[in-house]
């Protein structure tokens, strides 16, 4: 092991967090903290201005939400650290650190872990959604600050990935989307089988599923169809599958997700049971912005689930389907108009940090 | 005693709260609950449709923030109540009952307890703050509606009565201004001494200290200056007294109002101590209203106080100062821009329901 470990020391470069040893765990495995980012005054493209404080006010409640699962870290743009702590309050920590945008978990790190007990970031390039908006440089630079800050290793990625562009199950799969990650905005240079290889070799994973896409453009503008405005691993073996109904113009790519879904195997070569997920709820008007359903961009936190809501009376069926869903987990809701407005959901803003694994713990 | 208590019976028009040994204890006592009431779509006059999200997303926060400290009953008009859950989550209960807006403070009844452990309402007449508000009909009624839904006592009080005009320190002292009680709008058939009567009686006082006035109509247009814009009691023979700089227009009526202050006595016969609170923050820019300093018009919770604030880095300072007025007391700040944009504060947002005294339980 000692030879081993010398033999990647002398060779950085060549040594991938998979051949080390790591791993992403699932977002449902325990974490250590939620990371978020606080939504600062230069947001674009929206007309940010006139709902900022509605952005503060329910950010503030998602990570007070949060909070009663687990730990929250709000990154603050260098001088609203103060303006953010009076929103938070005590129970929330915050940093500053620079930023341009408050979305954590396309432009933050992933967390990997490794059975020894050591935690460490896999850091994709991030080029804000294949250069929509201008500028990202803190943007693209966060994990590596982060990593700093956190004090973790960092694992250079040489992709370009947002993290909602994929959904893990912990055990070796991954599931991403055609429409975001073959888009020639994000790695014109890699081929599909080179960049199934650097997910492989940078996240731990064994099998690469492709889905053809997420939500169009009329409904995702900024994304080009993440995997989780779509699908969501909720357990090693299931996906949470976003349906709609047959007049949606989305109608056809979800069903041809679904199909490939069921038709192929995870990592273990089990079985992967799709969930369909169809909701009757919203459209809520909200300003130029029309919303649907929000509900499967939710965040996994320590034993709950913290579910991005309308703020209406459908909410509450919505839930009990997920609590259906999701046994054993408090589901809760957080009313995120505003979020949505402004391009994403509570998985969009949020990223985990896992715990650190329990074999160090063991071996403590 | 069965005599009297019958006689009082045969006689309910002629027994007033006050001879009867009811009285309204102060802030500071412990409470049952927090009552508010959930901002309605049909608020008026402000352009509330565009801040109505930031609205409902502030009032969750401030009820949390209270829930913390106390139970928190949230009013919901008629066909609300399901998306006021959907904001407030299952730590919060609300009921159903008409409302026209939001202000319980000034709406709703004030409570009022008796040394036997009875807890009843003293239910003064509410016009809208001198009918500047139309329709007014459900808040007028609030006050009875909300005492059948307790299941307390009420007493009709024969005058007009905001909440937020009067502050007592719960040992038979009042305070009040004259720029409202004694606005036209209010009570024109009543003279000041037959209001200071209706006072003692229906609320257990025995002194009512008139004040020349609240803050002037281009920071207060609602209430024609309630005492709790601008002096609080916090204690027994202390009061917290707002005060500006020189070049404010409020400046001469502020040092008026600790001029009387100081120069009197209370209930007891003992000095009251004004506590000067000059506030160095803001202002904040919000649409086309400018925040001064909210911060007076705080809640006393169950051991905290949780106080109305910009959002900004000015905060923590101000909350620090009412932390050296309130000890003991956990003190937490809500940002309460667009309370302050519709007409008040958080105290003006709540009404507390005092805990059942403490007699009835030694003897229950």
């Amino acid at each position: 092991m000692r030879a081993q470990s010398e033999d990647a020391a002398r060779r950085p470069e060549e040594a991938t967090p998979s051949s080390l040893g790591f791993r992403m765990p699932a977002e449902w495995e325990p974490h250590e903290r939620c990371i978020m980012g606080w939504p600062t005054r230069q947001r674009i493209p929206v007309p940010w201005s006139d709902q900022h404080m509605l952005a503060l006010a329910t950010h503030t409640l998602l990570a007070h939400a949060i909070a009663k699962f687990e730990s929250v870290l709000v990154i603050a743009a260098p001088g609203e650290g103060a303006a953010a702590r009076s929103y938070l309050g005590g129970d929330v920590e915050v940093v500053e650190l620079p930023i341009d945008d408050y979305w954590l978990r396309d432009s933050g790190p992933l967390f990997i872990t490794h059975p020894d007990g050591r935690r460490a970031v896999a850091d994709f390039k991030f080029n804000s959604w294949g250069g929509k908006y201008e500028p990202y440089d803190d943007d693209a630079a966060i994990g590596e600050r982060l990593a700093e800050y956190l004090g973790v290793q960092r694992f250079a990625a040489p992709m370009v990935l947002e993290g909602g562009a994929i959904t893990v199950d912990g055990e070796g799969t991954l599931i991403t989307t055609e429409s975001n990650l073959l888009n020639p905005t994000r790695n014109p240079e890699l081929t599909r089988d080179e960049m199934t290889r650097i997910l492989e070799d940078y996240l731990g994973v064994r099998k690469v599923i492709w889905l053809p896409g997420g939500r169009g453009p009329e409904e995702d503008p900024d994304t080009d169809g993440h995997v989780d405005g779509v699908a969501a691993f909720v357990g090693p073996g299931r996906v949470l599958a976003h349906m709609v109904a047959e007049d949606h113009p989305d109608h056809e790519r979800m069903l041809e997700n679904k199909r490939i879904l069921e038709t192929t195997t995870d990592a273990l070569g089990g079985p992967i049971a799709t969930i369909p997920f169809e909701v009757d709820a919203g459209p809520l008007q909200f300003n130029d912005a029309s919303f649907v359903s929000p509900y499967i961009n939710f965040y996994f936190a320590n034993g709950g689930a913290v579910v991005p809501t309308l703020g209406t009376a459908d909410d509450e069926a919505v839930l009990d389907k997920l609590r259906d869903v999701l046994p054993g987990r408090e589901v809760v809701g957080v009313p995120c108009p505003v979020i949505y407005y402004a391009g994403g959901g509570i998985h969009c803003a949020t990223q985990q940090m896992p715990a650190t694994p329990r074999r160090e713990q063991s071996t403590a």
